[in-house]
């Protein structure tokens, strides 16, 4: 169903810029064990597709009565989500209900423009947070809790909670006030989980059937312990590109699917990898993109620029649309040759191209295809990619499922505004904005 | 308008990590020198607040009436015209008139999306091509042209050309037609085209005074050419990123906008910045990046992945709206400290905490900012990036406005398409499509 095609990393295509077929296969073997040893319990993700879905449609069918669909959460917890809607749902807003904004921020202009937007009364605030405690979630959900209250609207007919199916402030708050609420699984933390209720509860709103999704992510989840070269196309993935990295210095890693309603889920994929893999000074940096626009954008930088990154395709080999280009002007050269074909024909042809372009200049590229967009494609390139991702961080030898890094900022955030226990960071701040500055 | 601290570069504040202040002075005043000897016409860009307004007003005006105007281009034709529009017009097609699509791609599901939206009889389609032959734009020309003129509407009441002054397909067919045109200065090339008409007939379009964003890009350009220390800000930013890579590899620059608005500058900057730097296999990767929310997203890869990154932040002082997080569910610690504060406190904590964390890693950034979004500071902003850009080009000592990598892409396009003259890249294609691929 996901297809790859890693021909153009190998010597006997690119030269000296390859690496070995012999050497793919060792490290994709060596992937194999290390992921079916299992030594993290966050690999639970893999079976995700055994999942229980009665809770899901059903608060899914109540959605789909509301006229707006509000949606809470940063990081994992929107952009899978807002990959299930521009891919699944294009142009959604403009023509299908319920209207779905999704607030993934602090911007206060952004949320006063949702709520000059939204009517309250026939709005459903989905909060999501696993930990209960996400900052940004959270304030903006105290922001909507006031409203909803002074407006006299019953807050459980205006809130499901998405969050840890024991801990933490919205569970709490739930229990108090018998909000609905819906389970993160335990072991599954958020760039792992828009195979959870976390993107699964927008899908049902929206119509799309979430066990067409999971059906998907099975497919591609019973070949993931696969031991042997062809069957294992997840462990050649995250092989190559750690090799890449390894012995050739590869360390960008362009993300690139020549489809609009995939442009999210290059960010959606940008944050999996950064997160898992960006620590100990490891990981490729993964650059959200987009064909055919980015080759009028960032081609020029992949083809003369430093010799540090491997583009990795998306192809969709039927976008379901025949739009052809008229033969018109017939007498102007340069558009004569462009009469009779289709858009999807140049989308095909400007992305061989690419291809073609970049192995010439021995630069390596990977390319995965899918046949259509689908719910069932869309569940399958997500548990691909979040298998490969899994997979390359077992072979760096770190940890793929944590993010240590983030903990400083959000513990000077605490300091900053004044969170109890946060005094020395508190401190820290106000030592740090004395500091003389050069500023022009 | 635009201030730059550049104080988190030196090696005063972040160690060896850093680079010396005179080191950067004195890359500053080349910068300058190189500028003033104004080796390129297309520098021409730092005069473009010295242009007639008075066409790109009368169309604009003409446009107010449409109910849609639909804007056919792709890389620098379409990124800048995105940012006006988001920046000064959020949510634009959910409250106001014309509703405006920006079709950058050759994707026909976008298309077809789109064309059911739009009622063709009141639509003005405004074709963006410097050249009047990029494949991309002319193929949704023609689609657009052939169904106007199946519906015996007027061309001349639906099309408004942006072109060269002179030459191309796109002037040919205004002459012939009597079609509206609007010229993009002759020394003027895409990336740095957005103060012309490409952005300028859009601004109008939805009643933003075109004058006022020149006005911002004048207050920026008589800068330019400054000498001194503290007079040129764009000198100083130039010369601190050539150096960060030149003396301490950093090779990928993260721009990020604490702004929802200034999601597309991200964009529209890495555009710019790659297409002008990336050749002889030099310049930094852009990296688009967005405040708060991607610190949920890469901060951790900029902490602890490679050493291989600089940040680039900008931070708008005044959102404009006061949203108050209300102090509701007190009793529970990890929701009372935010009540009280702003959601704009929230957003400037976060980036000073993000800003104080890369600070105490070592880690290497910068921090624009500007006073509110108008029209006048996104002028500005254009402006001071794009100047910036020119001046790391010349200090990297290549030609920042040319872009050779992207023409063996297109040549093979041609060929694939049957264009006459393209016969060796057809041939070529063929070889390559017969190739033994490796396949899972």
């Amino acid at each position: 169903m996901v297809k790859l095609d890693f021909s153009n990393v190998l010597t006997e295509l690119i030269g000296s810029a390859g690496i070995k077929l012999s050497e793919i296969e060792d490290h994709a073997k060596r992937a194999v064990e290390l992921i079916r040893a299992k030594p993290y319990r966050e690999l639970d993700f893999i079976e995700i597709y055994n999942q229980d879905l009665k809770d899901v449609k059903e608060i899914g069918k109540i959605g789909r009565d509301y006229e707006y669909f509000l949606l809470l959460g940063i990081g994992g917890s929107a952009l899978g989500p807002k990959v299930i809607l521009e891919a699944l749902s294009p142009f959604h807003n403009l023509k299908k209900k319920p209207k779905v904004f999704i607030y993934d921020n602090v911007d206060p202009v952004t949320l006063k423009n949702i709520l000059e937007i939204v009517d309250l009364k026939r709005t459903l605030v989905n909060v999501i947070s696993k930990s209960g405690s996400t900052s940004e979630t959270l304030s903006s959900f105290l922001i909507l809790w006031k409203l909803i209250r002074t407006r006299r609207l019953d807050v459980k007919d205006h809130f499901v909670f998405t969050t840890d199916p024991e801990k933490g402030n919205l569970r709490a708050i739930a229990e108090e006030y018998g909000i609905r609420t819906l389970s993160i699984p335990k072991n599954i933390g958020g760039r792992y989980s828009v195979l959870t209720p976390v993107g699964l509860l927008l899908a049902e709103t929206i119509g799309i059937p979430s066990e067409e999704i999971l059906e998907g992510a099975k497919d591609i989840s019973e070949k993931a312990f696969e031991e042997g070269f062809a069957k294992n196309p997840m462990a050649i993935l995250a092989s190559s590109l750690y090799l890449l990295d390894f012995l050739k210095g590869r360390r960008i890693l362009v993300f690139l699917p020549y489809c609009d309603r995939l442009k999210t889920l290059s960010e959606w994929f940008s944050q999996l990898w950064a997160e898992s893999l960006g620590k100990d000074g490891k990981g490729t940096t993964p650059y959200p993109s987009l064909g055919t626009t980015d080759q009028h954008s960032q081609l020029q930088i992949w083809m003369e620029g430093p010799e540090d990154k491997v583009i990795l395709f998306l192809t969709v080999e039927k976008h379901g649309v025949q739009e052809e280009i008229p033969e018109e002007f017939y007498y102007l050269e340069g558009l004569r040759f462009l009469g009779g074909h289709t858009l999807e024909e140049l989308m095909h042809t400007e992305q061989l191209a690419t291809e073609m372009a970049l192995c010439m200049h021995k630069k390596p590229n990977l390319k995965l295809s899918i046949g259509e967009i689908e719910p069932r494609t869309i569940g399958g390139i997500f548990q691909f990619l979040q298998v490969t991702t899994a997979m390359a961080g077992l072979l760096y030898g770190i940890n793929p499922f944590n993010q240590p890094g983030v903990e400083l900022g959000k513990r000077l955030t605490y300091g900053a505004m004044g969170k109890r226990g946060f005094e020395t960071e508190a401190d820290e701040v106000k030592r740090y904005l004395k500091k003389e500055r050069f500023i022009i």
